[in-house]
Parts: structure tokens; sequence; C-alpha cells
């Protein structure tokens, strides 16, 4: 058995979907949860996902040989700082931060002696759905997991991390800080930006127009990621703030050139703008 | 039963779909289609979904009750052209396309005395799929069809097509030319033009940083509409460039407000902005 006393700190769709795999596996003894949201961690507990929970932090963490925070990016800095006074000298500590260099930043000012056993790790899963509820064993099944280990990581460490989530069914790829950041603002960060912006901005011309009353399944599609929990959304556009701004204004300008385009009624170059871009995105489904 | 003979001008996902409804409804005794691809027009024929094809549109709109103009926009003014010498003095002309101040205006220069008679109209209905194997006849059920009559379109005219549509399970709204213009430049034309640039956008960085490899799911319903078909875009782009280039001035000036937001750390207008649009999609969906 990988684990022994598995410590969720945060059990939501990630960190509960990641008990559930690990426990359905036999691979994980005892699952300990930790969170703000008692009833939440009772329902956790009624689901079969951790066997017990405490709310504190440190009680969670007390004993356990792998810890895996799951909060928002907002908490993180404070749980590393709770945790590392009670950690085993051989603890494994991991992450689902949707950001890495922010995450970082954290454990190192807060981990101390245990910084060399934490693994930065991002699984590329989840939904506009949260909380434990919305949890499933399969989640992470053909999904990739990040994981972004630094010069002065345990090499072990780094090894069991990628086992574990290999148990889920997860292909664990490792990528450096900053890379995986300007990937993840692009691919990710962005497009929620542009879908809130996009709500909120009809939104606000709603009034007179009805404009939502005649939006179609597109439209449906195109921004149900402005659905997702805006404190998460909110803690990882400041946790990626550099990288998520340049994107920001690379997309600006390639915006400005496409407006030009139709303003100028370049027919030549928006048709081959719009070609290229259907063959890649098919690309990418099939 | 309402229709006779109907005309199909451009047998795809919609005049193939429209076809299907009317004639399950069994309210049109005879489809005759009409477009460039015979092979597409014989596999229509093989479906069901028309009766026999022309491939001259004046061959198809002779004797017709009524013509359904589906083509894609850049090609409206020729149909209109074509047909208007053939049509029986009691037709009845309408279209689909996504713009309509665009086709009222080709309509108009081509239609001559047939104009009293045209309804310009716009299904609120699709997908990124195509072509008449994609066309089934609930398509347009519970979704909602846009009438944009002029003042001197013939009232019966009017009511007629807004009874072909209701038939198909439709409901149907009338709107002026430049509200529905701006409507769907808000919700459909803005969103296309910000998918497509996002795809090329990315795909133009791709090569050193795998980009698309680390997409997840978010990613691909917020792209989903940049694999629509790239001319029937470049054609609705143009038809529509006021309103649309309107619309991607407000979204850019957002979009930079939203940059700042983030550049600044904007902690509070940020989680605002994220929670005003979370609720507002949320409703949406509901």
């Amino acid at each position: 058995m990988l684990i022994n006393k598995l410590c969720i700190i945060g059990v939501g769709l990630i960190g509960g979907s990641l008990a559930r795999a690990l426990k359905a596996a036999g691979e994980c003894a005892e699952v300990v949860g930790c969170g703000r949201n008692a009833e939440n961690l009772q329902k956790a507990v009624e689901l079969g996902v951790i066997d017990s929970y405490y709310s504190d932090m440190r009680s969670a963490a007390e004993g356990a040989d792998v810890v895996v925070v799951a909060t928002p990016l907002g908490a993180m800095a404070e749980a590393f700082a709770q945790i590392a006074p009670v950690l085993r000298e051989d603890a494994l500590i991991t992450d689902v931060g949707s950001t890495k260099a922010s995450v970082v930043a954290d454990a190192r000012a807060h981990l101390g002696a245990h910084f060399p056993r934490f693994v930065p790790g991002h699984p590329i899963a989840g939904s506009e759905q949260n909380g434990v509820t919305a949890s499933f064993a399969e989640l992470f099944q053909n999904r990739r997991v990040i994981l972004t280990p630094l010069p002065q990581t345990d090499a072990n460490a780094h090894q069991r991390i990628k086992r574990m989530w290999e148990i889920t069914g997860a292909e664990v790829v490792d990528m450096n800080v900053a890379h995986h950041d300007e990937v993840l603002a692009a691919t990710s960060h962005l497009p929620h930006v542009l879908a809130y912006t996009l709500v909120d901005s009809l939104a606000r011309m709603e009034d007179r127009r009805e404009i939502f009353r005649f939006a179609a399944g597109g439209f449906r599609d195109f921004t149900r990621i402005a659905s997702s929990h805006p404190r998460m959304w909110h803690d990882i556009c400041l946790a990626n703030q550099t990288a998520l701004v340049h994107m920001l204004e690379i997309f600006a300008h390639d915006l400005q050139k496409v407006t030009d385009m139709i303003r100028c009624a370049d027919s030549k170059a928006l048709e081959e703008l719009f070609t290229r871009a259907k063959q890649k995105r098919d690309e990418f489904s099939g």
C-alpha cells in the first residue's frame, strides 16, 4: 500500500476525487480530511470519501505520511504555516493548485526543513462544479497531472507523488514552474477571464436589449466556465498575475488585429485566420 | 397543408432540418432542393429530406409557393437575383441568415416586385456541424426564430412564414432589423470571433510550449465554436461589420479594465466582477 495515512486539506472536487481514487485502488489505508465547512466534511464521511476529519489543520496533518493541500490558492500559505510544526520528518507534501510559482513561494516561506519533500502538483481536471458531492474516483483517468519539482526536491518524494497520481489513472508530466504558469495562463486562465468578462459586458447592456434571451448553444458552451467559483478564479488571477497579464496583452493585440480585418473588410485575411483556427481546433478535438 | 411546393436553396443543417420538420408535420407536399454540391443533394434525396433537386436556382424556384434561401450570406444577393424572374406572383420568400440588414439590402436590390412578400428570418439554432447529414426534424423545437418584417412587408406573408416556423416547434419573435443585428453581434458573432482569435493566438505560440496538450475540458467547451464553418463566419463578420466592430470595441475596453484589475491586484473589483458574471451565467443556464 502506497499511503498509510493520507491527509487532505480542502475536501472538494479535486481533494475528494483523489481520496476516492486512492481508496478505490486499495492504495490508501486511512484518509483524514480538514476544512472550514463542517457540513461538507460530514458529507464526505457519509460518502466514504474520508474516514474522519478535523477543523484544525495541525490535528489533521499530524502523523500523516502524505499531506495534500487542496485549498484555494489564497489559503495555501496559511496551510503550510499551520502544518509545518507537526509534520512527520518523512512526510510528503503536495498541492493541487492551478498556479505553481505562487504556491512554491508560499511553501518555501513556511515549510522550513520540510520543503525538499514538497512536490508541487497540478491535476488538469475539474469543472465548474464544486464540493465533495461532485467528486468521483474516475476524475483523473486519462487526464494529465503536471508536477513541477525544484532542484532541491527530494527524488524519492517526487517519485512517490508521481506514483500516487498514476494510481488515479492520470498521465504525469514534469515541467518547470515558469513553463507551467505560462501554459496554464494561455489555455485556462485567459479563457476564464474572457468568459467572465464577456458575460459581465453583456449583462451590463442587457436591460434594454434582452441579450441573453436570444443566446444559443454556442454561447452556452462558450460561457460555461463563467459559472466557475469566483473566489477560486480571483485567487488564480492574482497568483498568476504576470503570466496572465502577458497573455491578456497578446490576446488584446491579436483581437485588435482581427477587429481591424473586419473593419477594413479584409476578406482574405479573415477567412485565412478562421480556416487556420478551425483546423487547429479540429485537431485538438480528434 | 401549409405549403404545396417548398423550395430550399442551400440544403444544409438549417435548410435540411426545416424541410424534415415540415414534412414530419405533414405540412408540406413537395420539397425541391437546390445547391452547388450534387453529392450533398443526392444524399438529401436518399435521406428523404428533399424529393428532388436542381443545380440551377431558377428551375428549383419555379412554381414554388415558399422559397427558403439558406445559402451562406455571401451568396444571398445572387440567389435573389436568380430566382426573381421565375417566382410566382404570390410566392413567399424567406431566408435563414445570421444577419438581417445585409440580407434585407440584398433582397431589396434584387427581388423587385416580390420584395413585399420577402420575410427576413433567423432561426437561433445550429451547431458547429454542417451539411444535410447533420440535419434533424427536431432542431428548432423550443428554439427561437427571429423574424424582422419591414414596414412594407405583406402582413399575410409575415403570418404564413411565422406559422411555418411554429410548425417546427419554434417560438417566433418579431424584432427590428437593427436590434437583431446588435443582439446577435453580442451573443453570437462576438463569441465566435473571440474563440477563433484565441485558438489562432495559441496556435502561433504553440511550437515551443505544447500549449494544447495541457488544455482541459473548459478550454474544449470555450473553443468549440472555433470549429464552425470558416467561410460562413467570414460572411457573417463582414455582413454585420458595423454592429460587430462596435461590440468588439466595447469588449476590448472591458477586457482592458479587467486586465488592469489583475495588474493592480484590485482584489475587490475582480471578485465582484467574477461573482456578478457567475450569477448571471447561472441564471442563464437555469
